[in-house]
């Protein structure tokens, strides 16, 4: 069964923040969702209408979208209309109140509203204001429209993925998005503790580009070493040998053994003594020259058994193997679920907290996505604006 | 010329912390760059030897390993025999005045050490205790060796990546690496925020196994929803259309037409106002059905005109569209200028810190990574064993 939020928050390092969310579809909400797993109490601002986008957007599970579901278990929903004075009033009077605003619109649409970082920091210097965004709050493509796709084009991070002899290929999710998130995460993380030392808030500017480029590592180096872009290299290791995906009779199999005592090992392993003793195997650096012929020599002694054979035996020599999993499997995996990995929030399996925390519990059953609006009338009592003139 | 680390601490909100860094090769030192990059003191304990392995990986700028440069710039380091008694004592001395201890062992081989976190929130209570490895240090795998390849592998990113007729694909940079990384300076930030209020530290573990698969977003959407494995599609997104990699004449180009309205404009760009009209491309619902042989009339558009033109005629008419642009395209572009994401540390380019904090320089040129015990000498005056005592 379904069951909606109830509005409790989870405990965790940031109990008693009070998090202001204006983000929607999937970079901020993501970036608050740790927020919120963490302790958090997140009240999610969405428009009048149906609210945040992704409410529309399937796959659904009964009449919950799942990709509203999955960024923004545990949160509050009120909907307010930010143009209209009685909605700006409470909106402005929850501000005094918070620790946190997020929002990731299209740079300069928080200004045009008049809720510009100079504006609240005004009426609360201890606001901590984090903006997500494509391209950040500046620069020349600071208003360039940003989905996912387009980061992931523009960032280099596609030109690197795939194979010599295929296309680009986007990373099968919506990686600049989710590093957008986290990387806000972490900025609104390091501001709260300065906070701590300075009384002051901060304006935090983060950008799905900069996070993008900063996941880029060996393809910069590349870069940075020749003067020239990293060539597509498909699931090999760019500088160790045998590192890639092979296939054995019946499925493909990862095998990683980065120096000669592995090789060693795992040629043993496959009944291929010759190996080691090739001239063109000899060292890795051979290895990695030769890493097509080697391929085919693996491969010709792994198609003799199947993958599930392959896996105990190279394992037990000790040489780092391991099976492609699809992404049902890799949930259900034992690992998945001693580490709650795969957890229940609102009715919804959806993936867990990976930000494991001594002290604070790690709970396979969270409060659900809230429903649009579901805390309204609770959340205009208590920031109800004369309640508010009194403390000012 | 290339300039070694001066042992300068950046300004930021982590300055004053100090940090012990006894994590090696990518993961942990991605999380650790994170907390130098935003003014930690971070000191990198080496092993006696070569230090850190990625010290002997290419590529190299003269005598510098840029796989060791991009992720330890900013920090101190000094080499430890941790089972040596001299060595041993100093290092525990330096426990007793951190805030931070973070290593990527595999799990055991701390508490093997007699340098658990109970044994060493025993001698500092307030001391965050971050642990970063494959699997994490519970569950039936924890002890399994864990590459970056084989948790893409296990996590089910590589089944969603690449293409239908395709093999699965690895992210093409260590994807699992860094998302465990980044998530290790998450637990850290939130533990310290928490330390502020109790007075008490903490034991983070993180596994990078778990911050894949909780970036995994649509592929759980979709086992969740259906209970099957999503399947490679490619490019394309998987509900709206067009939204993909589309051939111009010359090259490639992103779109991103999500809805009717722009797929319109688009289709009156092209000169095609007959797609529209066309029943298969009435909705975003059927242009996804029919994703396909719409492609094929949006590249016989396409192909009458360089990448060049359409990126400009596209965009002016106020549908998202991009290049495809290499890492050396991407780092050198304007924005990334505009928003230092590429650096100079040490003398070597390197992407910069995409945590854009107001209140705090953002420097364009940083320390750089330390030579093997360069601050050795400084760091044995500063943390001797009878200083401590007499402290104690």
């Amino acid at each position: 069964m379904v069951t909606k939020n109830e509005g409790s928050a989870a405990s965790g390092p940031f109990s008693g923040l009070l998090v202001i969310d204006l983000t929607h579809v999937l970079n901020g909400p993501f970036g608050t969702t740790v927020l919120a797993d963490l302790g958090a109490r997140v009240v999610k601002i969405e428009p009048p209408g149906h609210g945040d986008d992704t409410r529309t957007y399937g796959p659904f599970v009964g009449d919950q979208s799942l990709y509203f579901s999955f960024v923004n278990r545990g949160k509050e929903s009120i909907v307010l209309n930010l143009k209209e004075d009685t909605d700006r009033a409470l909106f402005l009077n929850m501000v005094r109140q918070a620790d946190v605003l997020t929002e990731n619109f299209r740079p300069g649409t928080m200004a045009r509203l008049g809720l510009s970082y100079e504006t609240l920091s005004e009426i609360n210097p201890r606001l901590i204001y984090a903006s997500s965004s494509g391209f950040g709050q500046t620069g020349p493509l600071a208003h360039y429209p940003a989905y996912d796709t387009i980061i992931q084009a523009m960032s280099g991070i596609m030109s690197m993925t795939g194979f010599p002899d295929g296309p680009p290929t986007r990373v099968g999710t919506s990686l600049s998005d989710l590093c957008g998130g986290v990387f806000m995460f972490c900025g609104i993380a390091s501001a709260l503790y300065a906070r701590e030392k300075t009384g002051k808030g901060a304006q935090v500017d983060v950008a799905m580009f900069d996070a993008t480029l900063a996941f880029l590592e060996h393809g910069v180096m590349e870069y940075v070493a020749t003067g020239k872009p990293l060539e597509r290299i498909g699931n090999r290791h760019p500088f160790m040998t045998p590192f890639d995906v092979f296939s054995a009779k019946d499925k493909d199999i990862v095998m990683c053994a980065g120096n000669d005592h592995l090789f060693a090992q795992l040629c043993t392993t496959l009944g291929r003594p010759d190996l080691p003793e090739d001239p063109r195997f000899a060292s890795n650096q051979m290895r990695t020259a030769h890493q097509r012929e080697l391929k085919v020599e693996l491969e010709r002694s792994l198609k003799a058994q199947a993958a599930e054979h392959w896996l105990q035996v190279i394992h037990e020599a000790g040489v780092p193997v391991a099976p492609l999993l699809n992404v049902a499997e890799a949930v259900e995996h034992p690992q998945a679920k001693a580490r709650n990995m795969l957890i229940e929030a609102g009715g919804i399996k959806m993936p867990g907290n990976p930000v494991k925390l001594s002290g604070y519990p790690d709970p396979t059953v969270r409060t659900g996505a809230p429903s649009l609006n579901q805390h309204g009338d609770a959340l205009r009592r208590e920031f109800a604006v004369a309640v508010s003139l009194a403390d000012h």
